[in-house]
């Protein structure tokens, strides 16, 4: 048995910080946990914290930093505070895997100062793609660094690809559920509440994603993901609606054989095999027990129900600024939704109107177009709000 | 462009023979035939010589070969006869790669005289590696050669594992459509006629597997040839039943996560795969279109209904020369089916006495055997023969 891997886990509280913990619980002997850090969720951070007695841990917001603070005193470990303490837990050199599972676009400055330092990336924040895909493609290859997906359809297709040449590829089919409103009246779109758009049919993920994936623009989000990771066009990348979840994506090859990943819909597996990989290791989990299944449906994307996705392949057609852009809108906009202050139908209006702004084009790609960015963000949304409370 | 696979293409008139001389025909810059072979059907191997321009071909049947021969006289192209006449194409040094479509029994001397001779093959003959895997797979080693399946199933296992280490594999799930009578009446067996056991709701293929398949012999006998050419032992192979035939075979590995090849029930993918690989080849067939496809439906087998697959798994349990008598009786007695000598259901019964017959445990394993073996089974054939007839 070789030495366990160090790694740092960023956004340890979420969704899959979590699932990445309980990996590296059952596999001691092959993780070593160095770093974690969260946003606001003191309570889980300190409990993780006695847990895997990690060397260091940095907490973004003020009172769960004072709080961790305080509990943690009489523990060894360091504790770094804010984004400046996010990143540079994300810099330090002594790991072999950074695992970024921040949530939404402050997960992009982590992705920057791992790959700076040379760290391969177990990567679950898909917006550090999205909004930077080239930037952030192109310092992996100079500080020759790998980036291994943990959405599941990529680490699907990054399976699939295993072993093949990615020249005798036809095209990337990206399955997705379809979401909670595949079927709903369309006429009652307006008035879906918060708690409608948090029941996911197939998976369990946090809230923004979840409503991501309401409004489908997680499927969009996840062509642009795609299209960086993989360095295929967006015409060899399609999207195929399979309510079922149990086919997380496939590849068609040139010579019309298809291969395809398949799992519970489950994102232990994904994180896992980019903790594991080039290995794979034995796990305990329920497997598909194929006999008891629902048969496996597929049917073509709405794109008039689902707006979102279409704003998602326009502003990758677009390029330059404007995945960001979308991705800085729907951020806000899907907050803005979870606190009630628009509705569902006004997160794609929103988009719209960041990807109507003309001038976009001329936009450098850097953090401070990405700030600025926020600010033309925050105004369009502040209009939709007003005319939502009228 | 590297210079063109030559090929030797044995029982060239036949379905998977036809389907492989169509490739080559579309792919004159990558594929020579050099040799050709075939059984009875001289009308379609004169017009393949014509076509391919071989510089051997062999002809088993009598009759046939005087046809060819007279056909062929103004050609320069070399005719040989009779079973000495395939082996001896079989042994030839000058190809690159052998393609084993013969069917049935008579296609295991072919394959070992072509691995004597050191040369990759390309296996549609499955009975090659029932009745003598262990046989075929330690001379495919020791004269350092390659056994590439053409079985949709077979290749389909191949392409999932292509990229992973099959020490973490945890089983092979082989798929069968279940075949025409999945839902016939069970107490109608004894009266299906060969017309409906010639009609595959999926596959177009010969009638001796066809049959093969109504039967689900067929996947009998593929677990055989799994578990030799991939080196599995048989709890690691299992049987699903897919009606729809799209998923081809799937692969579990150890950390839960599935991989599957997909494509339409066309002979032509995993045959064109054994001739390009490592490559694919661009191919202008028609590929499957997801939102057009009835959804994908998995049961398991019913081992009642289809008394075959037991025996098959028990022939493959008891090991030694059982698997060679399960498919040396299967084979008289799918003929005799077809030829109206026997019921459908007396194919199992002829089966399971030559399985009965316990001092076969002793037999060793050679080709003296195998001929010893026929005798016995026409004996078995007769009797049941006579009893039908009453």
């Amino acid at each position: 048995m070789s030495n366990p891997k160090s790694i740092s886990v960023l956004g340890s509280t979420g969704s899959i910080g979590v699932n990445t913990l309980q990996i590296a619980a059952k596999n001691t002997d092959r993780i070593k946990i160095k770093y974690l850090t969260a946003n606001k969720n003191s309570d889980l951070i300190i409990s993780q914290t006695q847990q895997f007695l990690p060397n260091a841990i940095a907490i973004t917001d003020p009172q769960a930093f004072e709080h961790a603070k305080n509990a943690l005193k009489n523990s060894s470990v360091e504790i770094l505070f804010g984004k400046e303490g996010l990143n540079e837990i994300a810099s330090r050199d002594d790991v072999d895997l950074v695992v970024n599972a921040v949530v939404g676009k402050s997960g992009l400055e982590p992705t920057i100062c791992a790959l700076e330092m040379g760290k391969d990336i177990a990567l679950a924040n898909k917006e550090s793609l999205v909004m930077a895909g080239e930037w952030v493609m192109k310092l992996t290859k100079e500080r020759n660094a790998t980036v291994f997906p943990i959405d599941s359809e990529h680490s699907a297709i990054w399976q699939c690809l295993s072993g093949e040449n990615q020249k005798q590829v036809n095209k990337i089919i990206l399955t997705g559920s379809g979401g909670p409103f595949r079927q709903y009246p369309l006429d009652q779109f307006s008035s879906i509440a918060p708690e409608q758009a948090l029941k996911h049919p197939n998976w369990s993920m946090g809230a923004k994603i979840t409503v991501d994936s309401a409004t489908m623009m997680n499927k969009g989000l996840e062509i642009i993901e795609a299209r960086w990771l993989f360095d295929f066009p967006p015409e060899q990348i399609e999207i195929l609606i399979h309510p079922q979840s149990i086919i997380h994506s496939m590849v068609e090859f040139v010579d019309g054989s298809i291969k395809a990943q398949l799992g519970l819909p489950d994102m232990k597996i994904p994180i896992q095999y980019a903790l594991s990989y080039p290995d794979r290791w034995h796990a305990d989990w329920e497997k598909i027990d194929f006999t008891k299944l629902a048969s496996l449906t597929f049917e073509s994307p709405d794109l008039n129900r689902f707006p979102c996705l279409s704003l998602a392949m326009d502003a990758l057609e677009r390029g330059g600024i404007y995945p960001a852009a979308l991705n800085i809108m729907n951020e806000f906009a899907v907050y803005a939704f979870l606190d009630r202050k628009i509705l569902f139908t006004d997160i794609a209006i929103c988009v719209e109107q960041i990807l109507s702004l003309g001038d976009l084009a001329n936009w450098e790609i850097n953090l401070q177009s990405f700030q600025e960015l926020e600010t033309v963000a925050k105004d369009i949304l502040n209009n939709i709000e007003k005319q939502c409370c009228k």
